[in-house]
């Protein structure tokens, strides 16, 4: 869809597994932060509160695909991408890379939700000012 | 192929988000120690030493579909079963419960490996007696 | 004060770090789920709702020394006792061992605290029925 | 002693907890990776190769006193100060602070090892050159 929006990405020691790679699980975490960055480029976040109430973008979905390694110290540049953007939803890949070499290919889909009184989230349709910068 | 592996656990303060519940990267922690819990219970581990080498199944894809959250406290369920072993690598699904309420499907590869001099993960066929064990 | 509460823990493939050894900061956790594990004997939590109201015992302080590593796989005993019951906060020591040999101390200040419209923890005096709790 | 050494860091989402606030274990995590930078300036590490052998600094004790919470998306200023070096080891001072109010105080001490033949690490005598460039 939109041209992919790049951030980038320092593993830290606390990181890696005594395999001396980065943790798998780990790759998650720098999707979310690449997913943050994506979207307070866009004014928005994963968690806010407007009008006194809660809003976000709760995961339904989270896949990654490893190819290569990364380690201590490595810079890693990370390729958000918007997949599609759903009626409630919106899908995005995720290219790690380290120099030019691919390390791993993640997707995450996240669903726009408001909090209602007891906290729990409720799925809405996404508004079009919502969805425009989204499609940005 | 297997019928499921069971192991259960708590859900941990720390592994809570702002949003109230499990940090959905959690999930992929979970399924690691699950998946450590069915190798041990056959003798196995993720990553082990064996006449000076160190061998272990690093993984290359790992995804999780979430159905509903759960949430500090919360026991979890969490059965394992091995859904394909191909000739270097095993697949694993997870499905993940609380009292009988159905949470989250993850599934994991990991690939069999053995380390070379300088600490690099070569892939390996899965030996006979390693598979049988895989399998029982 | 009290004989120590005593609770084991299995380390996780994904708590070590490239050194071989559990991640120093894990040994935090490990700490907040010997408090949970220590609280839920008593009928208490780290984090509980009532009368509508959110309480906890949000940290002030936490410290650790570290006096041998523990690696994959090790089962730690985790023994907890409370070192100090001030007005309004409790304090823990936590001795960590693997087959009898000490690894590591630490030690953490909670503080009894109330949820306030917006969140945010007011501290309160620790009521009498929760003090004998935490003193048994 | 050296005039403290200024890093940042932007709060991610996963590392919140349900009271809303950084989970305190984050603290240490971002103690290191303050640590890896001060060191970094100095063309030092935490853990690096040098004629086929490793070196690093594992700590062997942390602390943090926490003054007032962080949250999803602060800005974290930390200041990095050289508290002392002794004989084998040294010891940092850390000052967390959002828009100058101060966050949380840590302390953390690491000492200088080589990893011997079976990964155990072995403490040393700080050499003069490594002093010169902790102390610059």
């Amino acid at each position: 869809m939109a041209s992919p929006f790049t951030t980038t990405r320092r593993v830290e020691f606390g990181e890696t597994d005594m395999a001396g790679i980065v943790h798998f699980s780990n790759f998650f975490r720098y999707m979310e932060a690449a997913e943050t960055d994506f979207l307070r480029a866009r004014g928005l976040s994963v968690s806010w509160e407007q009008d006194g109430r809660r809003y976000g973008f709760p995961r339904v979905a989270a896949a990654c695909d490893y190819a290569s390694p990364a380690r201590f110290g490595d810079l890693l540049t990370v390729a958000v991408a918007v997949e599609k953007i759903g009626r409630k939803s919106v899908s995005y890949r995720y290219e790690f890379s380290r120099d030019g070499l691919a390390l791993a290919t993640g997707r995450m889909t996240a669903v726009y939700c408001q909090a209602d009184e007891s906290h729990k989230m409720i799925s809405l349709e996404i508004p079009p000012d919502l969805r425009a910068k989204l499609e940005s």
